[in-house]
């Protein structure tokens, strides 16, 4: 969800909300209500909930210190983005094994933001990790693919190098991804591949044969083309086609109805130290040319610095706005 | 999901799609993708999925054999309906231990649907029946109650009698209701019980101690006032107020957002052996007086029969459409 800050919220009157929101996030993730808890027995334990808190380019303008890079994104050319799922002065990300813990979360942050902030979006997603063995996968979209392999492995030094600042701090851009499930299915199966430069059974790269094999960008087919096409989605997304620059990505799966206007899609999230430095080039290259661009509209996108976390005794974003 | 018949579905065309719905149940139950399947490694094993398939009102003009008391239900003097979640003439009810299973499901049912039906709503929603120790719990709505309590247990003489039409048959009334959590969260906790009649703590009746102890109705508090309400939701709902009427009920919560446009309520699902003469005067007496009209709105509603379910060698509706 994303918040707007009221006219009259000033540095210290965001500094008092960050000090509220960091005790619920506490309590809420050990399963306890926060004070004033209207619901407090929708406070559940065991449920693995976290929450991640974001500020907007417009905190900046209140506290200094802009980091490097958040601005809001240039709009793309395939992009069709809407009011309805963009921008925002402060964004909490709440996660959960059940969704109950998450809505009632998510609720208790409005009410303690009332005085401050409102909200301006909610969005909803799922994402399944777990395969049907109980052991940890890297999940799919709706288009069926493995989505998240080409990630830096959490913990790794390429990790650490393209998600933190220098101060702990990281950002993260929130795009909401309508994907055309009907045209996407009239594909065949190796139409689709194709298309991603993936297999849809494994995620393996067409050139090999498990999913974490490395892309072989080089090799050619039978008819002498690229095996992995030229705007193959895994090519182009490519730290080595991209200069180096990485992006560490985590998807979530949306659904959305009213009525007959039925809509699916993507909520993307991507985490870096710099988004114009690491995901803005990657964007611009990706709008150019990415093939799976004929089945995915962006209608939403909002950017937003997330500090770095805080110890028991203090709060979020103690150091900008303290 | 529920969907309209296209005009040229006569009653062996719809014969034909429950011919293939039901192997999709019986494949996609067992985790199996269904024949012609565009995104088959969605289809999961180990999640529960279960599908019911229900028949509106308008199935039986085509096919006779109308079950008493299936129509649509006489609009309530607090009903809000809004047509883009009401009415229909098949449903689909499909549920799961994870959501990209469902949604993988519907999207199959919907693609052999095709040719003879197309949606007209989709309504997504979450329950939670386990507790923090992973036993089973009736489970709570967004208002916080335990919701669910004063059902026949299943297996019972008394679910039996609730529920099933001497043919094995029973019917669904499909609810969306609008909660107003903002102010309900303005009542004080005794207010909100005094609205049910049970207490949020546990759900035990505002007379008891235990979730499932009695209702006493004669009881009267240290005033002399009854001690559950006149216009409490649980003594107006209960069996022995209503000439022995019972139904089986499963709440469903659900969020709904556009922008800032916020929703919650719970798509509430009713089932009975007859709309008429078990659901209506209930839903009527409740419209009347229930003091909880004050904080919900129902804005969706709908009415399906469920044939009895079909063995491996037969199919979903046959003694109707056969």
């Amino acid at each position: 969800m994303a918040f707007k800050l009221l006219p009259s919220t000033d540095k210290a009157a965001l500094a008092r909300l960050m000090r509220s929101w960091s005790a619920d996030v506490v309590a809420l993730g050990n399963g306890r209500p926060v004070p004033g808890d209207t619901a407090p027995e929708l406070a559940s334990a065991n449920v693995a909930l976290t929450t991640t808190v974001g500020f907007g380019p417009r905190v900046f303008e209140l506290a200094g210190n802009k980091p490097a890079g958040l601005d809001d994104l240039p709009v793309m050319r395939h992009d069709r983005l809407r009011d309805e799922w963009s921008g925002g002065d402060l964004l909490i990300l709440v996660g959960a094994d059940d969704e109950l813990s998450v809505v009632h979360a998510v609720r208790r942050f409005v009410a303690d933001a009332k005085p401050f902030a409102v909200p301006v979006w909610r969005q909803t997603g799922f994402w399944n990790s777990t395969g049907p063995d109980g052991k940890p996968v890297t999940g799919r979209n709706l288009f069926g693919q493995v989505d998240g392999t080409g990630n830096p492995a959490v913990g790794t030094p390429e990790f650490d190098a393209t998600v933190w600042a220098a101060d702990g701090s990281t950002t993260v851009v929130v795009r909401r991804i309508k994907l055309n499930l009907d045209t996407w299915d009239e594909l065949t199966r190796s139409e689709q591949e194709r298309a991603v430069g993936r297999k849809l059974s494994t995620g393996a790269p067409l050139t090999g044969t498990a999913e974490h094999d490395e892309l072989n960008l080089a090799a050619r087919d039978a008819d002498g083309r690229p095996a992995i096409a030229a705007n193959a989605h895994a090519r182009l997304s490519h730290h080595s086609e991209n200069d180096g620059r990485r992006i560490f990505r985590k998807g979530l799966n949306y659904v959305h109805d009213t009525g007959t206007n039925r809509e699916s899609g993507l909520i993307f999230l991507s985490y870096q130290a710099d988004i114009a430095g690491q995901f803005l080039p990657l964007l611009a290259r990706l709008d150019a040319a990415d093939a799976l661009n004929e089945w995915t509209t962006t209608i939403g996108s909002a950017v937003f610095a997330i500090p770095p976390g805080f110890h028991p005794t203090g709060w979020i974003g103690e150091k900008l706005l303290g």
